[in-house]
């Protein structure tokens, strides 16, 4: 026996995504025990933590057991992930975050569900969504501090997977609903290029800007089932893209950032350029400082006009939040208002792809800080708005600490089209960085 | 009295959307009588023309008696419509034209829905659709004449508004599935700039290339009902836009329309340039031919991913039509060719951008001619890809009668975001040939 300290054999559910999958088709390990594993951690944390809205180990080990007995060998074989509350499952209810849908139980899967299914995967629960996927929190925590926010809009998501209940989970994203939360949690977080990933069975918030959300605790993790999602075969990870050339990109909202934030990006950039990256700061035009007012014009129209029936119908129970942030904005808003935002994100996404020619990545803030206190808001999604008016492709690194021992992440922006040259770019820095 | 010939009192049903609400508004008649009317032609027309999958004569008196108790003010007081089974009702079942989803009730409606109920629309039952929206033929008839399709994917809506059933009725269009089946059955069609119309509640085809359908049976109705979906108050008509600049557009499709269709165009744009418009032939570039191609893999492509869970779970109720056509090509389709199609996409979107900066509208066929003979398909969708997939506005006017007496319709284009220039130009073209 070797005298050198040997790293202690990690849990079932600690693994990633790609690791279960690979036991499960070698036959070291089976979908009832991946299974169990992740429920035997939900047990002990969900009192903490709260990440699910819905959760049935009955239902759940019913589908291990089946796929154990059907010889699981699919991509995710035997993997267990979350899905945000927002997205339909024909076995599961989906209740949008809002009392008005109690009870609703969805009659087919979304593609998304269907997809990841498809490939072997395990629908662990459905996870805590804000209300409709907007502000109003639900009742999760974050799993590094109780009295914490975890984000949202995919606040379940992302502290399930923060906190090793499940190796993989759903959420979605219209201003930082995804790369908000993970990075509070702690997570690997993902926004692909607007348009990839189908929304057949999610509920609309604003389809100009919606797109999914994956969150998981590697990048190959997240490059697989984005293959998966896409509906496509599997492929290799791409090779890292060693000494990119990276834009440091502040933005305006660079005041807003924590001062440990800012030292923990700058520092981090320099890093990069010293193991060989090419860095250069990146000044984004003035106009970009309107994107936000822009995004919320257009998400604020197409929300409120996605709950017509709600607001018809269900006015009294829908939170103050909702009434008196995008509600009234989309009340107020005109369609030229509305119309104008939208054109000035197009000539953005344009001015955008030009400047993004001399880079192969930004690198930003994936929000201002740590988790801020609190469980009545789930933080400031300033950080995302640019990136997401824009469709550009997004991840969050958990590659930092903050002041509380917190995890802090690390932004990265790829060009529309070029995911997987962001993964390649991004499996660079983890290395360097983590 | 005067001993001129007077034209004979227009039952209810025959009235358009705007006259009905100013009745009811003006207490010349009640949403009461107006719905009976409605029911009255759909009992006697219903056996030959099988417009509506669902249809409960109850729930339809009780709308609008509860509409008449409260007093009904608003844009669409009184106003029936159908609305196409993709489209979900929280009062009445949606089947998205598969058995795979009968007995499917939606817990709330789309927003599409709840919108024109707020206006004071009463919700008249589910018009036919072929099967999810695709080729996949439901029972419905051409009004004009059983024995030929009314077109699809929106069959129901577009045969219940041309046979005087109901005023309005809502479709959608992915490829050809509104403009195709009005110009069919008779009736105007309208397809908005792509992302105008929130989809919420309603079944995603393509996301790429989805967006509602009017089809009503006047230029004004459709103008009204567009406010109202967009959520906004409603503005007044445009005024004529007199002596447009029209672009008479024969698309390399031209040897595919009917001769007898080639000569009523033909004489259309003589007429209109005699009459004062400024009508110029536009050639498209050679390219755009591939548009059509290009269509069909982001069609195909997107179709396949949103139904992975009948895929998965109901491949043997799915029509043949369907599994070898879109669902085939929608698995043979990689993500590259997907993304090229996309690519190409926005490079003739950007195209006709310009190309149309010289012109108000461009005059081109809605289809080949008139309504083809059998049932077991639906006609050549052909002639609307172009405009689908490039994202402007179009309308379909029931201008003509082919050699067999049927519908053939004229398809007018207008730019992005200006479908109310559209609008004002086809109430010129409208006065002028009708």
């Amino acid at each position: 026996m070797a005298l050198a300290a040997r790293k202690p054999a990690r849990r079932l559910n600690e693994l990633t995504a790609c690791e279960i999958a690979a036991a499960v088709r070698a036959g070291e390990t089976t979908c009832e025990a991946v299974a169990r594993a992740c429920l035997e951690r939900i047990e002990a944390r969900e009192p903490q933590v709260l990440a699910w809205h819905y959760l049935n180990p009955d239902r759940v080990m019913a589908q291990a057991r089946a796929l154990d007995k059907a010889g699981a060998r699919g991509p995710l074989a035997g993997v267990p992930f979350g899905a945000k509350d927002i997205i339909d499952t024909c076995d599961m209810p989906t209740e949008l975050g809002s009392p008005i849908y109690a009870g609703r139980r969805p009659q087919s899967d979304a593609a998304c569900i269907a997809l990841s299914r498809q490939a072997g995967a395990v629908v662990m629960g459905k996870t805590v969504t804000t209300e409709f996927a907007n502000r109003f929190p639900g009742k999760t925590r974050n799993p590094f501090d109780p009295a914490r926010t975890p984000g949202g809009s995919s606040s379940g998501s992302a502290a399930a997977v923060g906190d090793c209940m499940v190796p993989l989970a759903l959420g979605t994203q219209t201003t930082g609903s995804t790369i908000r939360p993970a990075a509070f949690c702690g997570a690997f977080g993902y926004r692909p290029t607007w348009g990839d990933m189908r929304l057949a069975g999610v509920m609309e918030a604003a389809g100009s800007l919606d797109t999914l959300g994956l969150i998981a605790r590697s990048l190959e993790d997240i490059a697989l089932w984005r293959d998966v999602l896409l509906g496509i075969a599997p492929q290799p990870m791409p090779d890292e893209l060693a000494g990119p050339r990276i834009g440091f990109c502040r933005t305006h909202l660079w005041p807003q950032v924590e001062p440990a934030s800012q030292k923990l990006l700058a520092d981090a950039a320099q890093k990069l350029a010293r193991a060989g990256a090419q860095v250069a700061d990146v000044e984004l035009p003035a106009e970009f400082e309107r994107i936000e007012d822009a995004q919320r014009w257009i998400s604020s129209f197409e929300f409120t006009r996605n709950r017509a029936w709600e607001i018809a119908n269900h006015w009294d129970r829908i939170s103050e939040t909702l009434r008196n942030g995008r509600l009234k904005d989309g009340l107020a808003c005109s369609f030229d208002r509305y119309v104008e935002a939208r054109s000035f994100a197009a000539r953005c996404r344009r001015t955008l792809t030009e400047i993004l020619q001399d880079y192969d990545i930004l690198l930003t803030a994936s929000a201002a800080g740590e988790a801020p206190a609190g469980l009545d808001h789930t933080g400031n999604a300033s950080f995302c708005a640019i990136w997401t008016t824009t469709h550009v492709p997004c991840l969050t690194l958990p590659l930092f600490k903050g002041p509380h021992g917190l995890p802090v992440g690390a932004q990265l922006i790829g060009k529309r089209n070029a995911d997987r040259t962001l993964f390649a770019a991004a499996r660079w820095v983890w290395r360097v960085l983590a």
